[in-house]
């Protein structure tokens, strides 16, 4: 429903995916068809300006249309009549130069195709930019500690920096995997009624190529009526773009949670309140990330399960994906588009991820302990007597440090002001900041700026 | 996309599923609420004909409508805002007569309600249509004898009826279950910010059941804004009823096949031809229901992978619903319209059903042979003489009959013209007709008529 | 892998799912199909228990089997001819009693269904006994005050009793649903070659009702070899069940999380731990329940998916099944069991509750403030100023109470004791209370008990 | 189940995902991290042989195992407390040798990648002979004559070598593209509890580097614990080879109907008999390949679906993969498995092939009577001429050939012997040998070889 689609899509793909241009990406396909016919001479050059006038979106009525693609089971059938009657009335002897050679099946892959050709850069561009907004939160907050967490239970330290360069890490990958599905789908259909050009007898080779020039798309080996797997393919591309934006927008609304509240979707008029409780802040942008992974899966598989094709067209696979691909696109570029709004203005509040790492009285850094006694200790001594020490204070509402403080066999090998530093966040964050700074160098390496 | 919609949907339930008929339903529910809230007293009853004025949904702009909810996170929050603002310009005191109690999933899961009450009549009527179409071939089919067919090979003869009988069979179950679908997730959803009315104070439990009561919807015992399953089930009701016509889609088309031509969808102007092959007769609306069966799984899953929804209200799960339910109930619809108009006018070529019966040279009697000869040989031995009989005809290019002739251990045991009678396939049709009969009155049982 | 067995499943369920229990249960329709022969006079009685003893699991080679099973494409069509076989070296004349009148599928459904009759309820008793624990957590916590949450945002509060009612709410609905799915998937199949039973002659009718006698099932009025909905049905009702448990599971353990932890799966040894964190408390049930819930949607759409099946017996669609189906009944029984383990010991901590509800200096109490000035400002007046003075207390870190405090406006229609009213959340409950109620009498009604 | 592992698995590859294999790969990547933490000193080198003893599957009791996994939430935590016991008994200071700076998600991640670097070979190398099949098929009915199909209706001919060709091409790239996924999996999991290795210390980045080169995995930019795609592409990419056997199982099937009688899967003992028809040859390979390819695309889902996994180690998403991933590893083996075997002895009736081709009284051929007389009559007209003429064909039961002689505008353009030439199939073949030649050289340039 259009009523949904800022919330779940993106305007520029919107527009490049709307009827209006869709119906005129087939002309064009129709169009240099006739041209690449007119260029290995199987139809006068002088149909060409006829047909090229006549192929504008404009002159066809929508709905008519619609009601005979029902009847005919594609939207190629009717639009290649109408667009035909149309040159016709503009110059009868231009009617043949229209759709030569080709079975409708071509021409809607082939528009297909030249859609995808224009909407992925955008899709792909929205990625780029979520990426370069987690790569500035990744070099901003580098340093800035906050509590790990692992089944949803805190764990060691780690920075936001560190959870903001893996939110980059995922998509960059995403991204350029995508990319390259994108790409390999851009191939020409054009097999006409079977597949093998029959009509078109000994020029079919060379149109096939001219046509191909014509509208900048490589040649596959073969043509792919029921080889849909370049198509399904890009779909499995666009659905690990968007788990992976469910992935960041699921952490974000937790980190959103009043009782974690960590960072936030910045405020802004409009954004996010409740029509009945005058203090909502609702984390929009992560709702559409989220929303959006629990719909890819389906619609990938919808994908995958139209794939056994039957014989060199088919019935019911192919037509499956008219709507789903599309959908696929749509969801991409708005769960893209939602969560690089979201971290672009994310407000990050680093003194409650660190009173947070305090919150359990220090359980959370219950493993840095560890590694402090192990040396001392032996490790499963110390393991052992820090895990008796978390459980006695669990059970006594007492700090860890507390405990730990009143254990005899710790005060033989440890310091108080030892123990005390053990329970510095700060201190205890690994490879924290060597991760970040190799996510980002790998993310400039393929190109990315966060400038 | 809309250029899809009469090939994939159906004109009467598209309409009943457009923006203006869905905004339009929102602001029923609004109506209705304050309505509610004037009979228990916490609105002035002279408010209710200003929000009625006020709650028309040409009245408000679907753009910037679409633009705010992206903002919002859902469409109900800037609806109820324009709608208060239309109201408060009509009579400035009636504005607080709006959306009293409600939360905004309210009002959206109430209007989905009313939406689904008002569209699952048609796919139930298109269900049954197509029921009756079935029905009607049963009867006059009742002793058409054709192949079975196991594994897409002929097996042991039926006729033609008790194929479409057991058409008949499944859409009548799948119907029956999805009108108890649909009727079960008719329930009103008023619960307020987390489900406690709590904003309505001792008037909660009266205005809700004046509320259910204007709606003529039942209360459920809870609220259930974060347990989907009356939805989930009526989506699961809906995809069993794609995939049932999905079976009659494929067999339809299966049985169009140029080399086998026992049935055709009835050809007629601008329906299931080619762009190029003049000769061309496309099983439109077999590749409907087929590609609708192809989508519709993924659509459920999504529905199912969304119901683990967080605490009171949640977020992604509830969202993912939107465009996914309404597109189930499309698909359902084309379908059952695309298959009911396929066997309303189905052509049944009779003759073809018995010559393909002998097209292996009577192979797929050979069951029946068996069992003419089992009481004479014993089970075991009649199995193993056929089994070696059947071997030969097809290595040999012969007939079964012909080669079972010439086998000395049955000609002691078998006449030659009791052998021919195995082969007369009207004489092995089993319960054929006392199923088709069985399949009939259990439809007229439940309501069914193909008159 | 068995390894996950007991994580993912449930030992009773998975016992009765096992290769042995189900090579017996074929063969106890083979057994079945030898005495209703009998019965009707197409075999000698003197086979049948020649063919009775024959009939056990433990005399099979099930590694052949599996070979076997691999060329012939079932399981039944070896198995018969072992089988067969068997009795043949028990007693030569018996062995024409063997599979009379079946096809290989007739004894694959028969022995699903019968498998699925013993099996289902078990997992019905795991959801009531899941539902039994909800039900006395509502009780016990019927007036726990804590926050509602939506969004994931701290909402107007709740009782625990009241969440744990819609847990109750939601598995009774979907245990009762799945209980009448599971009887109505429980039905005979017994068509033969091609659903006529033709090779049966004149007994057919005869021997399909004491073949029904026998089992103990209910005969459809027509063979359902390719009208898979009430499996599919089934298979939905198994997919919402694990839903439900899956919004369970995510509910508990987002109480469980460290910066919440107002309820916890409790403690047993081995249960939770981490392999190097002392402290870890990991909600095992809890991702247990969710997991399933990830992996549910994808076998339910795979059930869907094969219901487009050929003919009068199919080729690939039905072969589909035979994993996905029992996965699912392992996944729900699993999920169930979890659930049920994680609510009969769950740790509540009403204190947590109560100090969270605070935790935001009151904000979520905004909307009790609205309620309570409405009557006396207006609701819209009262809406205003509340959301004014909810992002001062955000931005100013102070509590709502002490902005309102400091209001002129509010001053004048509201004292001070009655503002701090306003902030007890046991004040602020609704209809929680009397929802508890109506949900464990709903349950009670349906013939549960918390005993 | 066990019971059907050779009808849809692949035995090599079925060894190979083994509870068996599976410990003893978790156990070797427990001895590759013991080594590892030896070589930069973190431990004594002489722990390490105590360690390698120790680290045999066979040690371990996997029932108990199955039991504790259930307590721990996953396998690694009991194994490595059963694998530590049993290193401190073969020698108490080789205990604090195990395990060292990893997280159990560390070991099960990199576990899995060893055996997937075992397994993926194998399922490679099935899809590599299944397209050496499809290319001696291309190679050998490169010039045999038969029905194109689209929308299972006859269209224009083609020839079985371009059909087979099809197959090849989309295998070819299935598997390149796996191939690359599978290797793109293949990359260490080692961050310890948070990702972060903080419990190594200094010594964490040179450990690393000995685990990556001990194990010879290529080390990621950062852990990837909670950044699934990786796998989820090697998923996607065995869905997708699924998908492409799954259709040309479903080409197999249909070319093998009764009524079509073109292409059989080679009889052999045991092979596709039916348990009551005596002469049934079911095609069990492509059965088996189709059922795989409606299973597929749920199970790829269901991986696209657990990708939102929350934080730096997930509740639900991940525990969800665990018997998904090997389930289609298991799919796609089997799949490739069973369509190699059928390809490889396919019995191929090029005589039933023209003779089909003939079957509709030459209508398969109107467009290129229309290709014929374009050039005299203009495109249109000719295209309206052959429309009537098959529709007179059709009505009055007559070949196209026949109806058109008896045409006057068409005997003025077009001798008889001319006519009748269009009516030759190997006329009217287009690029088929074209494509042929293109598929397989394409397929040579890529390693391919049907020696």
């Amino acid at each position: 429903m259009g009523l949904y689609s800022h919330l779940f899509g993106d305007a520029e793909v919107d527009a490049l995916l709307s009827e209006e241009v869709w119906l005129q990406t087939l002309l064009d396909v129709e169009v240099a068809i006739a041209e690449a016919a007119a260029e290995v001479g199987l139809v006068p050059v002088s149909s060409v300006p006829v047909v090229r006038t006549a192929a504008v979106a404009g002159r066809y009525d929508r709905d008519a249309l619609a009601r005979e693609a029902a009847e005919a089971g594609n939207l190629a059938i009717p639009l290649v009549r109408h667009f035909r009657r149309e040159v016709a009335a503009l110059d009868p002897s231009a009617a043949a130069a229209v759709h030569v050679g080709a079975t409708s099946q071509d021409v809607l892959d082939t528009a297909l195709v030249l859609q995808l050709r224009a909407v992925m850069p955008i899709v792909l561009a929205r990625a780029a930019q979520a990426a370069a907004a987690a790569a500035r939160l990744a070099r901003t907050h580098r340093d800035t500690p906050m509590a790990g967490r692992t089944w949803l239970q805190q764990a060691s330290p780690i920075t936001f920096g560190l959870k903001a360069a893996g939110w980059l890490d995922a998509i960059g990958r995403a991204r350029l995997a995508l990319d390259a599905d994108a790409r390999g789908a851009c191939v020409l259909q054009f097999g006409g009624a079977s597949g093998t050009l029959a009509s078109l007898g000994g020029a079919a080779e060379g149109m096939a190529r001219k046509l191909a020039a014509r509208l900048d798309l490589s040649r596959p080996e073969l043509p792919w009526h029921t080889a849909r797997d370049r198509l399904v393919r890009l779909a499995c591309g666009l659905g690990i773009l968007v788990g992976t934006f469910g992935k960041i927008g699921r952490d974000l609304a937790l980190l959103a949670q009043t009782e974690v509240g960590e960072a936030f979707e910045a405020p802004r008029p409009g954004r996010g309140g409740s029509s009945t409780m005058p203090h909502k802040r609702n984390p929009v942008s992560s709702a559409v990330a989220v929303a959006a992974a629990v719909r890819a899966p389906g619609l990938v598989a919808s994908m995958l399960a139209g794939m056994p094709q039957e014989h060199e067209r088919a019935l019911g696979g192919w037509q499956a994906e008219w709507e789903v691909l599309p959908d696929l696109v749509r969801l991409a570029a708005g769960s893209a588009r939602a969560i690089g709004e979201a971290l672009d203005c994310l407000s990050v509040d680093a003194d409650r991820m660190r009173a947070n790492l305090g919150a359990e009285g220090g359980l959370a850094l219950s493993e840095a302990v560890v590694a402090e006694l192990a040396p001392r200790l032996g490790r499963l001594e110390a393991q052992a007597l820090v895990e008796r020490a978390c459980g006695r204070a669990r059970a006594e509402g007492r700090s860890l440090a507390d405990v730990l403080s009143a254990e005899p066999a710790l005060a033989r090998v440890l310091a108080p002001d030892a123990l005390a530093r053990c329970f510095e966040p700060g201190r205890y964050l690994g490879q924290s900041r060597a991760l970040v700074d190799r996510a980002l160098a790998a993310w400039t390496f393929d190109g990315g700026s966060d400038a």
